[in-house]
Parts: C-alpha cells; structure tokens; sequence
C-alpha cells in the first residue's frame, strides 16, 4: 500500500546531506530550534551534518517570508501559524538556497552551523497536548493483560481513535534527563495504597503530529490532515504501577505527567509525501465523518535502543509506523467533534506503535508481557526501566538513495528523589 | 467547622460596596478583565456597582508593583508571577485607595468605570486545565447510576484525588454562548455507534482554583496552597451521551472539550480567608502526603439557576463547596507528585460540588436521576439541558453584614450545528 512515487535523492552542495545514511538529506529539511554556547536560541533547518540558521537568514533579508519576522522567536509557531502556502513557500525557498548549483550558495553558506557545535531546545511552543491509544497489537497486548484477552478491546476501539488529554509542561526535548516519578500505588498483594518511587516506568514509542493550524470547530478528515504541519517521535514515559490504581474511571494522569520526550526536528509533512500509506482494512465500518479520502499514515520504519548505565545499546524494538490503525488526521478530525478549538502549536502523540511480532512491540510491559517474560539484555534480565537507563528513539523513512530521519530522540533516566519527611 | 473569625465589612467610599447583598465590598476586590466599547480589554478590580481600573492606575503611576509593568497585558498572570507577597502588597494598595477616607480618593475616583457599561473577559490565560472528582456526593450519584451503589466509589477514590486533563481552549468566559456538541453515541439498544448532537447535554457546577505560582517538583499541601491565586466560578458543561460511550479506559474527552465556563471574577484566596472550614471527616486514613495541615476548603455557598428559552429561572440547586471531600490544595499536591511541572494560569476544577441532599445535586444527570426522574420546571418536566436553556451559577461567601461572591457565571446552550454532508 506504500505510494509508489518514492522520490529520489535531490542533491545539495552541502556533500554532507547526499549521503545514504544521513537523517538530513535536502528532501528532508526539518525544522528545530538551537543554540550555540551561550547564545540566544535560534530557529535552524537540518541539512546533513549542518544547521541552515534560518532566524540569521530572515534577520539579515535572504529570507522573507512575512511583514513581520517569523523567527524572531526561538519556535515554529510563527511559521506555522502564516499556513501551509507559506510552510510550501518556505521549503522551496529554502531547497532553493541549499540545492546543487544554487546561485545563494556563497550568501548562504555562511549561515551553516556544524550539528555538533549547538544545543538543541524544544522546537515549538507546545500549546496542548494530547495522547491517542490507536496502535491495535498495543491496546490488544495491553488489554489483554489488564483485563484477558476476550476484553482485551474496549468497545469503542474498533470506532472513535480514544485519546486523553495529556499535559503539554510535561514535554521535553530529546537529551533531557527524565527523573523517576513518586506516586501512589496499590500493590497487588496490599490491602491499601503506598507512596513511593515507581517501580515500573516505562516508555511508549510513538509519533507526535503537530498542528500547525487552528480551528474552531468541526473538520473533516482531509481538512486534519492539511492543518498538520508535521510529525516528531514521541517518548511516552508511563509508570505503569501509577497508571493501573489511578486510571479507572477517568484516565491516566500523573502516571503520564513526569515526561514526554519529542525529537528536536520536526519532519515537515511535504517531506514525508512519498511515503504515504494507508491505515490497514477496517474491521468494522467507520462512521462517516472518520472515513479517510486517501492514504494519511506514512511507511516510517522505528526502532528503540536501550543503554543501560553501564553498558552498550540493545535494539528492544522495531516496528513501522504504518501500523496504526488509526492516523493524525482521523484523530485530529475527531478531536474537534465536539467544537473543540485546535490551536497552533497542539500535539498529537499516536499511541504506542507496536507491530504484530514480539520483536515489534513498543513499550517495556509488552516486551517483558508486565514483567512476567523478561527480555534479556547483555547485562541481564530486564521487565522495566532501571535508573540509569537511556532510550533512544529512532525513525526514518526510506526512499531511493536517501532517508528521511528524525534525529535520535532519547531520554535517560535518573534515580528518584527520596520521599520527603512531610510525605512520609 | 467554619472558622469563626468571620470578619465584619471593611467600608469603602464607594457607596454601593456597603451594601449587604452586592458581591464585591471592600473585603472582596476580585480580579477581572473588561473593555469599554471597542476599547482593548485591561485588568480591573469590581467594588459595588463599578471596575477599578487598575491598568489605567499602573500606566498613570498611582499604583507602582514592579519595575515592568504588570497589567499592560489583559490578563492577570503578570501579577501572580511575581508570587503571594505581591498579592498581598497589591489587594493592601487596592484597599487603602478605595477604603473610607482615603486620601487618595480623588485621584482613584477618575479610574472608576460601571460595571453595567462594561463587556467582561477572560481574567487570566488559561496555561493548562484539569477538571477534578472530588466531590464525594458526585462521585456516589453518578457512580450508583453508571455501576450500581456497591460499586459506585471507585477503589481509588477514597486515596487520591483523581482528576483528568481537560482541555484549556475550551474555557471561556461567563456570558459566552455554549454549542451543542455533535459527537459519537451508542444508544443502548443500538448494536453501532451513531453521530450526531448530543442528546444529554449536561452542566457541572464547580469551583476553579487558578494556579498562581510555578513550581517544578512535588510539594507538599500547604505549599499547594501558598501557590493557589484565586478561586472562580466553574460550569464544565458535560455531554453524558458522548461520555458514556468514550470513557473507558482513557476517561473523558470530547464529552469534556465544548466548553467549560468561568466567572469573569476571580476571588483571591486572601478574601476567602475568614471563611476557610475544614473537609469533612475521613472515611480512610490519607497517606501522610494528603493530609491537610489546616483547613483547605472554604464555606461558599452555591446555587443553580436554570432559565429556558422562554420562561423564569428556577433555582434547581443549592449547595455549599464545603462538601467536597478533597480540597484544591490537596489536588494540587497530587497533581505534583509525578514532578508534573504546573504553570502559573493553570485552572484546576473541583470536580461536580453536590450536597447530600437531592435539592443539592450539582448537575442534571443527578437531578434527573439520569433522565428516570425528570425535575418539574414551569415550563414542563426536564432531564438534561435543552436548546436555549441558560444555566447560571452564583456563589459567595458571608460575612458579618457582607458576602464575597463572583459574580454569575452564566451561559446559553445553542442548537447544534447542522452535521455536514461528509459526516453523514
């Protein structure tokens, strides 16, 4: 089902960006926020092993793109918030600028800043945030071990992508530590709660869809979809014993709040246009309004490493993004049936991305099946998260001679502080 | 319970602030945002019949906080980032200007606007929102109606102070009109969902508590309260049809996400002072971190009005927020365990305040029992809301010979939007 125009390499006289390997070929061009030692932030395109300091360019008139300047703050919103003529307007300026032969070029390279020199920050003003549960091999394994296998689906699955609102102070950019969350708990075996470290944290590999366009009420399917402006991975971090004694009947909350990690480059969705690809056969009709008028998911080939404190990276999963049963813009569209308003800068996290296989699934308490069935590490058996631990998230789709990455998205996680006296 | 250091009215020069019955004496002085025609909307402070402009004070030089300028932006959140002691500072400046005999009587006197004349606005930014359930009254009667009376509590309820994120861009103002949601539905005797407006268009009577100071890590309850603001008026207008369909396992979403509407007036914690009392008695102990140094909630009483399109209002509730099990303080507490880093302008809702008693149940579906029990209205029997019904909420704390109240907090449902030709 993958869209068979699969787009070859463009080549650029950055040399870095036409290799094979690298995240940030021209057809790329995502978009992030860095710094450089202690300078202000800045808005930047990645291109190879390079930044193409975008703020620098608009400040000093190569690029313009609006009466007012769009990068004078350190975040996409502003660009997002012009519309998708001018997110179109922008790639191809900025292709321009960077393709093989361009007569910029001299103008240009003076605004190229290595990768490996700069801080990356969060790249937009997340403005909410909100989480879907639209992986089906996730909520079957899921559900399976939290309420058997014949109610392992809710009755709403298979009709409405269900999500809950998330906290948008929660998200942080990739290379952020991640501190393990107190909370209250109910072990299994103990007549009442305890508070204390959580013992079963966890991450969830998910894509983040970011609108970049408000609405203000009802939109349809195709509508969701031009009003994302692009996609980032995701790190749900989740505690799993948090979630199982809070979430009845309102849903996961603090269990959900200690984190969530995103990429620091945002994969605009003209880059990822090749790669489309459709949801899989429904199984049970859709209602009308979330019937989708063409492919909305993307063949995004994802994998998760991960470093213990001392010790190498083991690859615990890969699995694709095309195993969603439900896409960013059926969720989205669903998000505004109640007349719900979406603002610029609104996060969308996909729901944990796990394919059929064992090796596929996305989150430790699939992998290690609620820590009944450990995966073994080099250093040892291994059902969650240890202090110490880094995940990293990667994702690429794959064209002719190029791909198009995200960045590593990673996240390493530090002890929890101790209770403290008046907590205890 | 109440603490018995109930003040005594506190006279001001401004006449209609000493009456008994308006909600804004002297010892009030809730923050709001008004505009005059087509003027930019700026920060007042209500006494009696009139707006303190305390925008216009600032830009003048009367009132001096901070070296930049604190209400040059139409919203409070300025003011409660510079932390309690400014707040304190801040309502003494605004006292001492508007008390009887003031001497600087004449100069304040220019900066007085009529509330009458004025259009209200929303007083703060709304960072993120979290609706609670901590209403234990509530949680029984809609508990009992969705599970049956032994199960109706959950297992948790009785240890923490569940809630779920909602969703801040639905939150407007009083006197904002309310659309009815369409949404998807499974009636019980249908074997498939279906979409449309929502059948069982619902109100919740709440209080907000408005987050004031930032904090980045857990805290403890009295810190919790330190950083609380202010408190509003709070109508989280609640689609039971589409909840019910929706809510299992995530909690609620687009049953949540039409609207939630806030008084226009938020009452700082300092005014509600005399009138703090303590949550009821535990039916379980509390893990050490809940437990309330003092008393947390605040003897308010609170009424419903219900005026349908053509017809009276009919008081259909009267109840007190003294009878919420869990106080704001410790639902920002928990809210922080995680290290969930909370914002100043966050807006924590109570969750449904009802009474024992069925005159004093805090939304239709208990009113009605669920549609079982219609309440009679002049204009007829009526379970759930229905097209131009306006629902207004009023509370206030009472003095000696004066009360502190927020004015209402009102709103009108509209019709449905027609579904559009794709969604069918």
């Amino acid at each position: 089902m993958t869209n068979p125009k699969v787009a070859t390499l463009l080549k650029s006289w950055v040399e870095s960006a036409n290799s094979a390997t690298t995240d940030f070929p021209l057809n790329n061009l995502p978009c992030g926020v860095f710094s450089l030692g202690d300078e202000d932030p800045r808005c930047g395109v990645a291109i190879g092993d390079f930044i193409l300091d975008v703020t620098s360019l608009e400040s000093e008139g190569i690029l313009d793109l609006s009466d007012d300047p769009v990068f004078a703050v350190p975040f996409w919103n502003e660009l997002m918030d012009l519309g998708p003529e001018a997110w179109a307007y922008f790639r191809d300026q900025i292709t321009e600028m960077l393709a093989e032969g361009a007569s910029k070029r001299w103008v240009v390279e003076d605004h190229l800043v290595p990768i490996k020199d700069v801080t990356l920050h969060l790249p937009i003003m997340v403005s909410e945030y909100t989480d879907f549960y639209a992986g089906k091999h996730h909520a079957m394994n899921v559900g399976t071990m939290m309420r058997g296998a014949e109610n392992a689906l809710p009755p709403n699955w298979l009709h409405i992508p269900i999500g809950y609102n998330g906290r948008a102070s929660s998200v942080v950019v990739s290379g952020t530590d991640v501190r393990r969350p107190l909370g209250q708990t109910k072990p299994a075996d103990a007549t009442s709660p305890i508070f204390g470290p959580s013992r079963r944290f966890d991450f969830e590999l998910e894509l983040g869809a970011i609108v970049g366009r408000m609405s203000e009420g009802f939109i349809s399917v195709a509508e969701a979809d031009d009003n994302i402006f692009g996609y980032v991975l995701l790190n749900d971090w989740s505690a799993r014993d948090i979630q199982g004694w809070e979430y009845q009947p309102l849903g996961p909350f603090q269990s959900k709040a200690t984190a969530t990690t995103i990429s620091p480059w945002i994969v605009m969705k003209a880059a990822l246009e090749p790669f489309r690809t459709s949801t899989p056969a429904r199984e049970l009709p859709l209602l009308p309004y979330l019937r989708e008028p063409g492919p909305m998911l993307y063949d995004i080939a994802l994998e998760v490493g991960l470093t213990p404190e001392t010790g190498t990276e083991t690859i615990i999963s890969r699995t694709n993004y095309a195993q969603m049963y439900y896409s960013a813009a059926q969720q989205l569209c669903h998000h505004t049936t109640s007349g719900c308003r979406m603002n610029v800068g609104d996060l969308l996290g996909s729901g944990t991305i796990s394919g059929p296989e064992k090796s596929a699934r996305g989150s430790m308490i699939e992998l290690s099946w609620g820590g009944k069935e450990p995966l073994t590490l080099p250093t040892g058996p291994r059902s969650f998260l240890e202090d110490g631990d880094t995940i990293t998230l990667r994702g690429a789709a794959s064209g002719n001679g190029y791909k198009i990455g995200f960045g590593p998205c990673t996240g390493r996680l530090l002890p929890a502080l101790p209770v403290p006296d008046w907590a205890k």
